[in-house]
């Protein structure tokens, strides 16, 4: 599913046809978000620095001075004009299209759109209408609200690193990035529940993220786990922080890659799954058998348990595991690595990978929204060059002719 | 910040005031999806097996018989009426239902909701209006659409256990349900995107979201790892998996507990981060000195630069070193656990944990909805009780009496 970027119509399920969102965002908090609108349809404008543009072009991996895929993966379906906001007229060129927009939304650092007059009192004043959406690292009232956060610093400061990793070892980090693109997630929410009520009532309103806080969200079943235990919830490793059923976890597969493990779990709501499994790897002996019977006599033996499941998987490759595993009605997956997921034609012919024909980058296949709407999930346009549609933006939204355009841009406005 | 949840009203910030969403998950998933609705103010209706209602009810640490904090913290500002599917009478009703509804959703199984007669052919044709959801572990047209998943399987097949832990260790999970509710978040996002235009249009549709599937949307910054150098993305502890200017990571902290690291990030972007850092360590002397001043040439010293950090951190407990790192404008911060994020008051003072009264458990502190809509969270009320809501929701939505729904209870429909 190859789509060019020629059509000015944003193709998506079109559900949000119609909508303007003036996107003063970079890296991947505020650009998952607004990504997110776009797949679904909005128009969304990047405002970037003529300078540049959003730092995330320049972000690790930009292959001989073009946009980096990273750039490519978080702005795709998006239209780019640039700004000078150390110039008055550009400071009045962003008031200008957010009395046109439906929603604004910001991820600097904490204080500067103030600073440049851009501030959500003005903004309100500018177009009652707007939704006016911030993320920020912490939250207004805390005390960190003025220090700067990227996605690590959420994690840890949000609990999430705190659960991940080895029991006895230091957290990790999640290689997801929950801190980002979660807190972005959260935002598109409660940006489309604004924006469905000012259908009906043209209110505006203000919406505020802390990347910090939009992590609780996503924690919350070691909540659960400390509810009940009285104790911060710990690491598990592969297990599950809030204990399980042995089997749970991770099995070694052939040939003994970094990545050549299969997922098994037994659920305690189905205890069919033990038997199953028992069943397939040639055990039938225990079914029944009452040291092994239930999930509580089976967390006296876990580590012999494990070492029998491990006997088994060891004869199989991963993707064979889970083939079996899962035929046998018992919850299994392979643990993928991206390049497994990237080259499996399966996720392509279902359109969550898709191929883009970037201008400069060329092809590239990449993840794209994977809700199926009636089918089949929207197609992806490529991320917009610097500065793209200026000419298109400022025509459709302020009326400006190409002359006035050209204008902007040799006063370095634009 | 304790609401009761007498009122009648969901109090929310109303964005989705007159919403009305038939909510046929169980677990997570799902859940954390209509939750979210919830507390944008759409009224939710979890339709719940009579013996029992939804197993996440019965998940781990239920206090004494009664509702898991799990089933708390993801079912919070909903309803719940009990129905017998089972039952022809049963399955009628939630047809009647979702004749009144807006939104119907559900998690069950692969095919199970079609074998109860609810399928999307035949929903659609009750009620043309309906925007349809459905959450399964794999896609349409995946090798595995007919097989079961959990939040960890999810995990494992959708790329992200292999991108966390150790590089030189088996993979680990993320203690963050990504694999729930990192897919019940985009699934709210369509929803909500299909909620907007069927305002307009009254058109409803069907959306399908698989757990795989969306697992690869939190990896992308791996997919541009993979890009930029043609091998699946590598396992990094808790350093970014892209690689980053040195320092970055954990540091260990005062006194040496499980989670006494702070995070400290100097940014590519910003060559101030790592001067800062020198002059706070009191190490001024390296500030311009060519083997430490680019990220470069850091890269090649990374040991031995954490180290100097280090013996820097060890003098200080994390909170104070996340102070005092944060202040110098260094991205910093210290890896909280469960419990020092449950304890803290400022995520009570500022409305993101907040304080539920319910009927059975008592007072619980739980994390709401951490979008600040004009200044403030959402309320959240406390999940419901089983069938608490009959009367209430088949009064309103199908217009029976107390007689009606008393010959419904006599006759086991619900």
């Amino acid at each position: 599913m190859s789509v060019s970027n020629d059509s000015m119509e944003n193709p998506g399920p079109g559900c949000l046809a119609g909508v303007r969102v003036l996107d003063l965002t970079q890296f991947e908090a505020g650009p998952s978000c607004t990504e997110a609108l776009a797949w679904l349809g909005a128009e969304v404008v990047k405002v970037e620095n003529p300078k540049g543009g959003d730092p995330g072009r320049g972000a690790f991996g930009h292959p001989s001075g073009h946009d980096s895929w990273y750039f490519l993966l978080f702005n795709a379906s998006k239209k780019s004009v640039t700004i000078n906001l150390k110039d008055p007229a550009g400071v009045q060129l962003v008031k200008d299209l957010a009395g046109s927009a439906d929603v604004m939304i910001e991820n600097f650092a904490p204080g500067a759109i103030e600073r440049l007059g851009l501030g959500y009192d003005i903004m309100a004043e500018v177009n009652p209408a707007l939704i006016y959406a911030q993320v920020k690292g912490f939250g207004e009232g805390s005390p960190f609200e003025n220090n700067l956060a990227f996605d690590m610093i959420a994690q840890a400061c949000g609990g999430v690193m705190s659960i991940t990793g080895e029991a006895d070892q230091p957290p990790v980090k999640p290689g997801a990035t929950i801190g980002d693109t979660g807190t972005g997630m959260l935002l598109a929410i409660s940006i489309l529940g604004a924006l469905y009520r000012c259908k009906d009532t043209g209110r505006g309103e203000r919406l505020q993220l802390a990347m910090q806080d939009a992590m609780l969200h996503y924690i919350r079943v070691a909540f659960a786990a400390q509810a009940s235990t009285g104790q911060a919830a710990p690491r598990a490793g592969a297990k599950l922080l809030s204990g399980a059923n042995p089997p749970c976890g991770i099995f070694p597969c052939k040939p003994g890659g970094p990545n050549d493990y299969v997922y098994i779990y037994t659920s305690r709501a189905n205890p069919a799954h033990w038997q199953r499994l028992l069943q397939l790897i040639g055990r039938e002996d225990l079914i029944g058998d009452p040291n092994y019977v239930t999930g509580a006599v089976r967390v006296e033996r876990e580590e012999e348990i494990d070492a029998m499941i491990a006997d088994w998987t060891r004869q199989h490759d991963k993707h064979e595991a889970m083939r079996l595993v899962g035929a046998a009605g018992i919850p299994a997956g392979a643990v993928l690595d991206t390049a497994e997921i990237q080259d499996d034609p399966n996720f392509e012919s279902r359109g969550i990978m898709q191929t883009i024909e970037h201008p400069t980058n060329g092809a590239f296949k990449m993840p794209g929204w994977p809700v199926r709407h009636d089918g089949a999930p929207p197609p992806v346009t490529p991320a917009p060059l610097l500065g793209e549609h200026a000419e298109d933006v400022l025509g459709r939204w302020l009326n400006l002719d190409s002359a006035a355009v050209a204008k902007l841009r040799g006063d370095g406005v634009i």
